[in-house]
C-alpha cells in the first residue's frame, strides 16, 4: 500500500481552528499535546498500544499540495490556505513505544510543537492510534488464552478494506501468529497463512452431485500433503475420512469452521488417530473471541482461526484515546467541564515492579521532573523519543521487537491481569503532579 | 484519495483455491457466488446497503502487477502467477443499488463469472458491504431519531483512518447531513461541517489564565458571528454569556460537549432567549448514540454531532455479511454442514408492498424465475445490473440517489419497524424456491 496523501484524513474544525490562530500570537505558542485514555474499554484489566510506527508514516504523507489545498479553499482564508501549503510538521513527538502496556492516563504520545502545528495532527493521531490499539489489546487476550497455541488473524473481510491490513498488523504485535492478509505481507511483512474455503469443495460439484474426494485430491496436487483441508462442507465424518483417504496419514491439518467445535475437535482428533494421522493438526474457527478460544483449552485443537471479534476489538472497536492541549508557554491547561476534566502540564509515565518483576503501578508524573523513587521497586521509563524536529528518530522499535517487547511486558501483569473476566485496571494509575 | 492497487486486499486461501482449480477445469466453470447476511445484527429491524459503488471502484484497481506478483510468487507456482498476470475481472455483477433496505437472506450482490474469477473477489468485496452497511445501518436509525433535525457525523477520530472516509460517505447515504471529514468532502462530494475545538480556547490561556473571550472574538473575526462557538471549556454559564457579549444576538450557534445534554440544553436555551439571541443554534454532542438522540427529541436542540457510536456501527461495527457460492454450470451448490447451511442456486428478490406503500415481505425467488405473484400487493425487483463484461454499466446510481433512495424506503417500513427497541426484522423475508 503506497503512502497516499494523508493531509485531509482530518477534520474540517482543526483547519478552521487553524485559521482563527493565524490572526494572533496563539498559533505559534510552543505548546504540548497528549495522547491518553481516561478509562479502559469496559471491564478491560490493559490496553496495548499500537499504532505508533504507521502515525510516523503518516505524518510524512501530511502536506498539503494543489489538490488538498483546492479543497479547504472552500472554507479557509488566503492567508491560512499559504500557511498550509509550507506545512510540514517541525515538533518533536515522545510516546510509549508499540507493544506497550497502557492504563488509564498513560500519557502515550506526547507532542510538542507549535499550536498551530499541533492542532492540525489531532484526527490523524487519534485514527491510527485508536484504531490499531484496540485490535492490539483484543488480540493480545486471546493470545493470552491460545497459550501456546498459534492464531491466524482471518478477518479481513469482516472490517473496511484498509484497516484491515491495519489491524492485521496490530495482531502482529499482540503476538497473533499470521494473518490471512496478503497487504499486511507486503506492507508490514507479517507472515501470512492460508486453509480452504467452503467455495472451493462446493466448485466439484457435478451433475452427479458433490466430490469432495475430487477437491481434496486437487487441492493436495497444488498444494502438497502439508496443506490444510477443510472437512466440514458436508459431513465432518466423511470429511475426514475423504481426507486421510486422499492425502495419507501425512496430511498437514483439517480445519472445522462450525458446530460445537470442542466436541467435533474432540471426535475429529479421535478419527485422526484411529486412522493412523497421528500427526494431522486441527484448525478450528467459526465467530471465535477470547472467551471461545479459552473455553477450547482442554480441546485437542492446535491452531486457531480469529476473525470478527479480532478485527472489531471484540466488544471494543475503539480504544477511547483523546489528544488534548495540556500546555501552553509553560502553562498547564485544562477543561473544567463535567466529567471530562482532563490534568494540565506535559507528563511522563514509569512503571513500577518488584524485584520478581511483576508490576505494581503506573506513576504518571511532571515531564520536568525527575522519576518519583519508590522504595524497594524498580521504575521503567515509558516514553522513548519518536520525532525529533520533525524527522523519526534513528533506529525506532521494529515490529518484531515491538512484538517481543509485549510478550515480556504481559508476563510482568500480576496474576488476576492476564484473567478475561471483568474487572478494575490490573495496576493502578498513581498522579505525583505535586 | 487515490484509487491504489486492491489486488492483494484479500486473503492468501483465495489465491491457493484458484491456484489448485487452474489445474482442473473448475477454475473455469461459469458459476454464481451471492452476497447476504443470514440475519440482522441482534435486535435489528432493517438494514442499509453501503459500500456498493466504492465495491465498483475498487474492482478496477484489482491487478496484479509486478509488485503484487512477487509476493504471491512466494507461495504460488508458475502457472498461476502467469494466470494472475493477465487477470481482469470479466464477468457480471447485479445487486441491491445503495440506499436499499435489506433483510435476512436479501440477494444483496450476486457475482457471475468462472469460478477463479469470482471465488478472488470475496474478500475485498466482503470488506467494503460489511463494514459500509454496518455503518449506514446504524447512521439510518441515528437519522430517524434526530427526525428534522440534522447530524453531523464527527467520528473520524475513533475508528482507522481510512474506513472513517468510507464511513462518511455511508452516513451521507444514511441522511446524515454533513461530516468532519475533508477526504470524503473531497473524494465523494460530501458536504464538510465544523464547530470549535477546547484546545483552541485553552491555547488563549496566559499567565493570568484563561481568556474565553479572546478565543471567541478571534474566533468571529476568522469565521464570522455565523459560526458555532464551544462553550462547555470551563463554565456554561459564563461561556454562554461570553460567547454573546462577543458575538452579539445574531450568534449561529452553540455547542455544549459534556454533562447532561438534555438539561443543558434546556438551561443554554433559556438564556440565549433572555440575552436576546433567539436565533442561535445549539449544537450538542458528546457520545451520542440513536438511544441519546431520541431522549433528546422534547428538548430544544438544533443540531447533534455524532462521533463513536456512528463510526463503529452501534454495537453492530460489521453487518455479517458473507459471500456464498450457489451454483456451479447451473447446479444449486450450499455447505450441509451445522448452523451454517444456505440456499443453493441463484436467487433474485422483490419486495412486495401495501396499495399504501408499506412494505410487507422480502421473497426471495429463483433468479431464473418470474416474480411471483403477491395478491393485491405491488412487487418491486431488487437487483439492479452494476457490472457487465466485467465493466460497470452506465448511469449507476449516485449517492444522492441513495441518499433520496433510501429516505423513501424508510417511510415504507412498518411503523415498528422505525422503532429502536430490539425486535424481529421489519418484514420477514419468504423463500420462494420451489
Amino acid at each position: 500500500m503506497s503512502i497516499d496523501n494523508t493531509a485531509l484524513l482530518t477534520d474540517q474544525y482543526e483547519l478552521t481552528m487553524v485559521s482563527a490562530a493565524l490572526r494572533h500570537p496563539v498559533a505559534h505558542r510552543p505548546c504540548v499535546f497528549e495522547v491518553f485514555a481516561r478509562r479502559l474499554p469496559d471491564g478491560r484489566r490493559y490496553g496495548v498500544v499500537a499504532g505508533t510506527g504507521r502515525v510516523l508514516d503518516e505524518l510524512t504523507g501530511f502536506r498539503f499540495g494543489d489538490d488538498e489545498l483546492a479543497v479547504v479553499r472552500r472554507f479557509l482564508d488566503d492567508d491560512t490556505v499559504d500557511w498550509l501549503r509550507e506545512y510540514r510538521f517541525s515538533g518533536d513527538i515522545d510516546g510509549y513505544r508499540e507493544g506497550e502496556l497502557y492504563f488509564p492516563g498513560s500519557p502515550i504520545l506526547t507532542v510538542r510543537a507549535s499550536f498551530a502545528e499541533g492542532v492540525l495532527l489531532e484526527t490523524l493521531i487519534l485514527s491510527i492510534l485508536n484504531h490499531d490499539s484496540a485490535i492490539a489489546s483484543a488480540a493480545a487476550r486471546m493470545v493470552s488464552a491460545a497459550g501456546s497455541r498459534p492464531i491466524i488473524e482471518m478477518g479481513s473481510r469482516r472490517t473496511h478494506e484498509r484497516a484491515a491490513v491495519a489491524g492485521a498488523r496490530a495482531a502482529y504485535i499482540a503476538g497473533v501468529a499470521a494473518t490471512s492478509n496478503l497487504e499486511a505481507a507486503r506492507t508490514y511483512g507479517v507472515p501470512s497463512a492460508g486453509t480452504a474455503a467452503h467455495a472451493f469443495t462446493l466448485g466439484f460439484t457435478g451433475p452427479d452431485g458433490p466430490d469432495e474426494k475430487a477437491a481434496f485430491a486437487a487441492q493436495i496436487e497444488a498444494l502438497g500433503v502439508g496443506t490444510t483441508l477443510l472437512v466440514d462442507t458436508y459431513d465432518i465424518t466423511q470429511g475426514v475420512r475423504n481426507a486421510i483417504e486422499v492425502a495419507g496419514p501425512g496430511l498437514g491439518a483439517v480445519r472445522i469452521d462450525s458446530g460445537d467445535l470442542g466436541v467435533l475437535a474432540r471426535k475429529v482428533r479421535e478419527q485422526l488417530d484411529d486412522l493412523g494421522a497421528t500427526g494431522t493438526k486441527i484448525v478450528v474457527s467459526g465467530d471465535l473471541d477470547e472467551y471461545a478460544i479459552a473455553s477450547l483449552r482442554a480441546e485437542p485443537v492446535d491452531t486457531y482461526g480469529v476473525g470478527t471479534s479480532l478485527v472489531t476489538g471484540s466488544g471494543a472497536p475503539t480504544a477511547g484515546m483523546i489528544y488534548k492541549l495540556v500546555e501552553v508557554d509553560g502553562i498547564p491547561v485544562a477543561k473544567r467541564a463535567s466529567h471530562k476534566e482532563s490534568k494540565g502540564g506535559a507528563k511522563a509515565a514509569a512503571r513500577s515492579a518488584r524485584p520478581t518483576g511483576t508490576i505494581v503501578e503506573e506513576v504518571v508524573y511532571r515531564a520536568t521532573d525527575q522519576v518519583p523513587a519508590a522504595d524497594g521497586l524498580t521504575l521503567r521509563p515509558l516514553q522513548i523519543p519518536l520525532v525529533r524536529g520533525g524527522d523519526a528518530v534513528d533506529s525506532l522499535p521494529t515490529l518484531a521487537e515491538g512484538r517481543a517487547h509485549l510478550a515480556d511486558a504481559l508476563v510482568t501483569l500480576p496474576w488476576e491481569g492476564l484473567g478475561l473476566s471483568h474487572g478494575d485496571p490490573a495496576v493502578p494509575t498513581r498522579y505525583v503532579l505535586g
